[in-house]
């Protein structure tokens, strides 16, 4: 039975989480063999968006397709990339006229793999309904691949759940990203499609959700507007694997990665 | 040097998820040698809450203390028991003159330990503020005893982490609660607490967040009032174990905890 | 210059409102010389929502449209006369396949009069693009009549100033429903668009927006979820009169109204 | 009976809020026979904040008071200024250690004036409790003054009628502010308090709450972050005044004013 396997990195959270990432990028695909990377990168630049430069820079060094979400807009020189580049993808359900795309079809060895993305509104901006805006477009995606990866940048772990049920079935792994911590409870639908909550962020361990803790934490104390910077530190990169079955799409197999792993700051055992 | 090992478990949801409990309790224990048992039960009831005759079987059962979130106040049945119930907490940083109290401090045969229950603010009702609150009752405990957990029931990870590294060397464990997703960055902090941004919830699986999946989608799909209805199926406990040192309360260990598994919905690997 | 007068009356609370309401709107139609007349009834039945009986009552007392908010869908049993009473509008931006329609064209002795309900998303549930559902069904309702109404049912007063300016001069008026006091704001944009933030609501006037002040009071000191009851006492009616030119649709006129004024209230002067 | 009369001024928004408020401050003042001018400035600097020249400025031109609201920390450079002019409040409900303070006495040839500044929490930013704190700081203000005016800087038109209703016969006015729309509703509470929900803006009036109507609804149109910024053209000042008894503080008269009119907008009646 022929594989395809897809490796999801969240994410990438300024300076320390691109030079991971660009560091771990080739090794780990080689030594997960995967056929395909999609990388969140909406907070690559100073946490708050991302540039040409960066989003070039990820592409060379061997990411597949970088996803962004509500920070896809944090950086103005990013627009015209967004109608250019294929490859970079913001969420679909933003009001037309938006610069972009939220979802493209990208030839692999194996299979074409499409790739959607799509945001929350629990505790977010209302964009239009991801639950339609799915049905829309994945009756355009399925009819030109099996292979189908959502990225579902949200908040609320019930909406996220929800996404999950609405579509399993009809794609082969809904992961979600956005609150940048790693959740544990990777599995499969009953119906064939990967599910993941959160794959967590690629930035500083010693963060705040990769910003300064002296920061993020004098907002909570103050309520004063603060300038987020991002941590330093040494960083982890959080990723999860997907195998699928390239001839039903569907997904037999979901591994979730934290590189490294930091063992140690769980205690001796 | 001696030990205290105390088992955390998170919001329990419904029948399936306080017979998993009650079936599971004892056993896993014995099994982890836990010298003490910290139960969120604010879904106990249908999914909103808690009644006394719950409350007292899960107190019967083994549970040492039972901790609720906003959810403290769905059956008002449970307010008279709130103030007379010293194993019973809701969140500490509700307005005074509201039933119960948020904290307390219960012996063991190895060391009296101290439990503090906080809520968040960040999508959620404006409580009173954790960090303040936090500041003024750890004074309080740690006069008392060096060995404390506090359970932070909040919903954005910013918020959770941030009081993490704010209590950070000042008590044994931040756990926090709420999402009903088990997260996967437990880790001890610098300064020796123990933190978990979410413990996940026990209840059933083929769920949103224990609630069955059409009525939450229902929900989702047309923004119209549903009624909520806890999920049927089989259910998984989520708990996290942490091993604290009795004389200077810090963490040396901490380990997440999921029964039953079901690797298999992670796929064949 | 044939002119049209429209008054809209503000939404209607409980019994104290329907009481005041049946009792004024006869004698206001005639004095104000109104040809036609629509009504926020969104919280006519014990303050959420309305049942079949309570909108056939008010729909045979005179009010030619009743229009309704985020509270049209409290009482379950006005389901099913949303999909057959042409007179009984809920928003338009509801996802599909909700009971009911937003807009209808009725016939006066004048000229046809169309009414469009929109609800705002600032600080309320995702609804769907309230700009864009503008757009789409003002297309079909200006081939069919000049005359328009809009009840804009919205929090935040930009956005409901946002919809003003977007719609100045496609339709005959904008007027603000939801809040339940009335603004001083009213005037006619520059292309022809009668605006007003809110016209306020027809309810007790010793409350807090037409509930018990005891209940909501408690709710806000406590943060316990409390049971919602209509004040009782005496009721003010709040509504505005728009005046249109028949053949342009453009407003020439546009007037509030408050009955009984309570004058008193204000102070000596 | 002795008499003391206070002009309370909506949020200036930018420099034709400004010019207009220097403009008419001493002529209104006059005709008005204020005792006491109190001005909501929290958007005099570009819409967001106030800096120390533009607070310098306003209080040499007449102003007693100058308030804030959510906006006090727009522009960091007023942060010394709010600890060293007492003439200057923000809110009293931030947490400890944020610059400034919220309340004050001020002398006036026939009665000290108290004026305490509070903000809502629905809707906004979770400051502490205003009910509690405004308990608190009364209990202080009342024992020096019998004259009192509390600016309620929220959101939600019920969090300020509740607070209205919760300081009824215990301060001679509560006017709302934030919203920048006037609303229609004064009058005087049972117990002899003024009230108004909101007071309005000072600022220009082809604007949405001030700011450039074009720019604002591309971020409706679109979700995109924009630059907000002050609309052109004329503007209207709005406000209030209200009538005390100087030996009770009771209120005997409230009264909205809006400079110019601009009735014809109103249409031809
Ligand atoms: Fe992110
Ligand atoms: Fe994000
Ligand atoms: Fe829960
Ligand atoms: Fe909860
Ligand atoms: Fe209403
Ligand atoms: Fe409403
Ligand atoms: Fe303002
Ligand atoms: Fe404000």
């Amino acid at each position: 039975m022929p594989h395809l396997r897809l490796l999801m990195i969240g994410d990438v959270v300024g300076r320390p989480g691109r030079e991971l990432l660009l560091h771990l990028l080739k090794p780990l695909r080689e030594e997960l063999q995967a056929d395909f990377v999609v990388v969140n990168a909406e907070n690559a630049a100073g946490g708050i968006g991302i540039t040409p430069a960066l989003a070039t820079e990820m592409l060379e060094a061997g990411a597949d397709v970088l996803t962004l979400g509500n920070h896809a807009w944090g950086k103005r020189d990013i627009y015209p990339m967004l109608d250019t580049e294929a490859r970079l993808l913001r969420p679909a359900n933003y009001p037309p006229l938006v610069p972009g795309r939220g979802w493209g079809i990208y030839p692999t060895q194996k299979a074409p793999v499409g790739v959607l993305v799509l945001q929350g509104r629990t505790f977010m901006d209302p964009v239009d309904d991801p639950f339609r805006t799915a049905d829309d477009l994945l009756t355009l995606l399925r009819s030109q691949t099996s292979i189908i990866l959502v990225d579902f940048h949200a908040e609320a772990t019930s909406e996220k759940q929800a996404l999950g049920w609405h579509l399993d079935g009809k794609v082969g792994a809904v992961i979600g990203t956005h609150t940048h911590v790693q959740t544990a409870d990777e599995r499969i639908l009953p119906k064939g499609s990967a599910y993941l909550t959160d794959v967590g962020m690629t930035g500083p361990i010693d963060s705040i959700i990769g910003m300064d803790c002296n920061v993020v934490l004098e907002r909570f104390r103050t309520l004063l507007p603060v300038r987020m910077e991002v941590a330093e530190g040494p960083a982890q990169l959080s990723g999860v694997l997907v195998e699928l079955d390239t001839e039903t799409g569907r997904a037999h197999r979901i591994h979730r990665i934290q590189r490294p792993e930091y063992i140690h700051q769980r205690g001796d055992s």
